[in-house]
């Protein structure tokens, strides 16, 4: 199913150094333990004791790092090379299935004919999709939705009216783009009353969303996820939230209504970020944490609620401490008033 | 796509004062700084300068707040307001477009005339749909379900056997409602065995529920969420859980089984509730608070584990100055220890 | 729709002692409070109260437990019991209903003759499944996916390429087994390149998984869920996560990469495990804890970060007397300091 390629062209490909021969075909990228002749893998760090039981053909190194007998590619960055080489080995012309007949398409639709639309999609009214865009089955499109070329909409995602999709654009499977934000007005006897969400989302060029994952459309104007942000599995994104280029969403963190985000900024796992706060660019936040205000530009925070990271390191080591320190501000306090007794008694005796 | 209403006529609508001419005639509503000619907008608190600089052609306003020129509606709560006079724009006729003939509808199934049924929609038998439904595609229903009137079950919706959904419900996509509770049962070596969970879940009017949230059945009798409560995207609601009238469960939140939440009760972000927890009503939960224990009505908690509210503020301002409380403490016992050295050497003074 | 049998046949199934008359006929098991005649229900702790108010024809009680002139079903563990005559009453004989023609069927699939495939089901090319099997409508598989026996796919499931479940497999309607981990390596500018994910998700006897659930095939090799663990919903799985046999995850639980469990654990819901984690055997961690570093086998941890469980107990006492404490040492340094002027003038008297 891989392509094979030559290891000096895989090297030149990716900019590497090729050392020792090149003209090994390789087909297939594996990590250290698995992969076998014809597999070539790669070692983040140097380690001479993994890259000698490795049964590869070839192995990607950090700058530096010798093969010990087996060809190395070495690069400053093994991760990226890996991830470059492994998709390079992975990619296969793109073969058009067309629309298969139980898809139902609207009316009115600008489909590219380079196109693979699978069983048992439905696509709304004048929507757009544009080339070698795969559309996987069960998914539902609506009204005036544009998907761009090269997009991936893997099985039963939804796309809602009049959502926006760049180009080279994943979504993986169960992911609803542009339900309704979750929008009341409630009145003196506290019922809710729905505040019509009348916007989209719109979704640039190489995002990634992951499977079960929900962003809901603008209340008005768009929700907006901008170039090269990846988010991962049950990830909500609120109405009128923007996320900037680069950035990283990890699994079942929550973005509240309006919040924004800044370029190349990574929340981690399960945090929850509050409605209207603003993160600078390149914001790192600890897993679980929780972030009720504006974060400047690099600024690294953890816990709940969010303090800077390092702070929140010290924090964490004192928490399990607390019962010991709730002690010896007791002993101080007994202490002190027996000194107190003690000093009384030492006045007294001056006084006599 | 609008409807075009005189503002007069929005006016009286909405019991609001009309300030300046009635006869402009709007049809959209829009936020302030994107409005053009022909739209209305609406303002929460007194602004002058964004009033005078918005294009809208009328502005729903605050009581006792006028127009610098342009018509107002003058009301109490301008969200609300905004709300009622934007659905009101929005509303069309329901057009039946009947069951499309991709659709799988079991036996005996009673299912409104007016009624419009999405491709590649499945219904199990003996189901029950009431007037002006509406089933987006990728719908499942399972047996013996009754679902009433004016009803919008989003693309993927899973609804389970049994389960009652009332009037005017509205569903997000991949939604699942009555999935089995997580019950099991372990033997002596640790093995889970399935309870049977036999319940339904029962919706009531009014309710609106988010995308891929899940509503599980109850092991007997039934999950039930009461009248006008909203509940938001990626929520979890275990077996038995009861909500009562009007409250609000945003996004990520999770109540564990058995727990019971009054009427008007507000659950925030990532909250967890724990099993068989009692909430009053109009309790309030902050955001990520994790509650353990019962509480009463009106009161408003946050933290994990939750504490009132306020004073959860006072402990995380607090949390970050905890490495400073402890090197204070650790003045104190030095100085104490000095003091009691320095004591010790009074005392031998005064034995002198 | 439920199953007759004799009070005597059930006692023998279970291997529990009978007392009283065995030749009730029993239909059904209901809770204590809605049970009727015909029913058996169940008591966990002795409680004459409630056994004295059921009207059920029959009573599981704990070993010693008398039925107030109600025939019972004495047992070590009623729970389990319950659990076991509650499956028993509910099994019918399988009925095959075959492959809806709807259905669709990949290339050289070997699907068991003895099969119930829904309407609009997807399943690709080289897919094996087997026995008694059920796939309710809208799921899709992927290509090469292998299902055992008896294995039951709720509404919109997607099992992806390569996949592999066991025998009595339970997935619930919309969970994802298979997306792609979360991977990327970054460049020097901080964009994200796709790390493809090759490996795949292992699913073994006896597991079964809630709604929109979501585990990620691993990056190479497997993301591994062995026998007889349970996963609810909205749960988290992330790639190259191994959990082992017999173990509860609960709602909206996430498990971060490479992270393994051992068995018999017991994750509580919104729990986080960070990535390479590993947690022992019978490890608990309570609701919402978020755990950074391996576990012990038999330890119970809660808390974030996770610290053992008791210890968090009475750290979650102390938080909110943060500000009692914070004021006592005020009042310690004040006190102190007042000493020390005290002192001082003590020490100028001695001087003098």
């Amino acid at each position: 199913m891989n392509m094979s390629i030559k290891l000096i062209e895989l090297a030149a490909l990716v900019d590497g150094t090729l050392v020792g021969p090149g003209d090994v075909t390789i087909s297939r990228l594996m990590d250290l333990e698995s992969a076998v002749e014809g597999d070539i893998t790669f070692l983040i760090k140097d380690d001479p004791a993994r890259l000698a039981a490795t049964r590869a053909s070839a192995v990607i190194v950090p700058e530096g790092v010798s093969g010990a007998g087996r060809p190395v590619i070495q690069t400053p960055n093994p991760n990226l090379t890996a991830a470059l080489i492994h998709q390079q080995l992975l990619k296969r012309p793109f073969t058009a299935t067309g629309i298969n007949p139980s898809a139902h398409i609207g009316r009115d639709c600008q489909l590219a004919a380079e196109i693979s639309i699978s069983p048992l999609v439905v696509i709304g009214d004048r929507v757009r999709i544009g080339r070698r865009t795969v559309i996987h089955p069960g998914v539902v499109i609506g009204d005036e939705a544009r998907i761009g070329d090269d997009v991936v909409l893997h099985a039963n995602v939804n796309i809602g009216a009049g959502c926006l999709l760049g180009d080279r654009v994943i979504i993986h499977a169960g992911s609803v783009i542009g339900a309704d934000g979750f929008g009341y007005a409630a009145d003196a006897d506290g019922r809710h009353f729905k505040r019509p969400q009348v916007g989209i989302v719109q979704i640039d060029d190489e995002v990634e969303i992951g499977a079960n994952a929900c962003l809901d459309r603008a209340t008005f104007g768009r929700t907006w996820i901008k170039r090269g942000t990846k988010i991962d599995n049950l990830v909500q994104i609120a109405h009128n939230v923007v996320i900037g280029e680069d950035s990283l969403i990890v699994s079942q963190a929550g973005l509240a209504g309006s919040s924004s985000l800044g370029r190349g900024v990574i929340i981690g796992g399960q945090v929850g970020v509050s409605g209207h706060v603003k993160l600078g660019n390149r914001v790192m936040a600890g897993a679980k944490s929780g972030i009720h205000n504006d974060i400047a530009d690099n600024e690294v925070v953890s816990g709940y609620p969010a303090i800077p990271h390092r702070l929140w390191l010290r924090v964490c080591a004192i928490l399990p401490r607390l019962p010991e320190l709730v002690r010896e501000v007791r002993a101080l306090k007994r202490l002190q008033s027996e000194k107190n007794e003690q000093l009384g008694k030492t006045g007294e005796k001056h006084a006599r």
